[in-house]
């Protein structure tokens, strides 16, 4: 379990594969985006995908269950603060094999909060033949190693800038 | 259905409300984000979370159903072509009830593919209290109702500056 203080630039983490066939695709679309062209091959054909392919929010779900089984794993858990960037570069087709990469882009100290620590990372989820299928960076809240109230005040001033 | 011609800046689309139950909750984290917090209530009091709560995905993925079922319909389905924010400032809880507003930012034809064009969007899920659960902008593909062939030489100019 990593605090802040165990995380650094250009890190890497990888994770998977994990296999996407065609019933999991038609489940989640049917829950979540039921439209054609995620739900049913022969009408997926005329479509701008031109077969089926997997909702891009079923690429994201499946992208942070690869991140929960990398060796990621921040004290405290995954979690998100937010994205600022979610791309899928090319569609994801029943029985393709996704992998993940994350990279760590950057690890500091929160500025409003002294017990926690923001590590952006950039995760990119590839297929089979490596290429990929999303493209995301985004924040995570890490809490730091030293306890907030253990911090003098110049040491908690530096950690907010 | 709405070509890239019947969408404009400041359009908003409505849709919900949606509930999200403690199953729910707890199948989506199960598939897709294993972690206490969004798997065991009581592993979920001693967290950043402080009870039980949905994933940010499970949240991002119910906004899509929104969004699916809403009247945005583009012609050729909702494709979205990425997201430049997505932040989830409070949590779902068991039994919220989810709705979504959606807001054009921009509609216009693709630069590089004449008979398509972009529409950026602003998505927020806010729960029955009406508070922001998530915020979310992205650009979807809208098919152009002028047949890319039928464009003249000079209109395909100006329509892909």
């Amino acid at each position: 379990m990593r605090h802040l203080e165990e995380f650094s630039i250009g890190q890497t983490f990888t994770s998977g594969p994990v296999r996407v066939d065609e019933r999991q695709i038609r489940a989640f679309a049917a829950e979540y985006d039921p439209q054609p062209f995620h739900l049913d091959a022969a009408a997926a054909r005329d479509t701008i995908f031109r077969g089926l392919a997997a909702s891009g929010w079923h690429t994201a779900a499946l992208t942070m269950r690869l991140l929960v089984a990398s060796d990621l794993k921040p004290a405290g858990g995954i979690v998100g603060a937010g994205f600022d960037e979610l791309r899928w570069p090319r569609p994801v087709r029943p029985g393709d094999l996704l992998s993940l990469e994350a990279v760590v882009l950057d690890a500091r100290p929160s500025a409003s909060r002294p017990g926690q620590g923001l590590v952006r990372i950039q995760l990119t989820t590839v297929n089979q033949r490596g290429e990929p299928v999303q493209i995301a960076s985004g924040t995570l809240v890490v809490p730091r190693r030293v306890p907030a109230d253990a911090l003098d005040p110049a040491e908690l001033t530096a950690g907010a800038r």
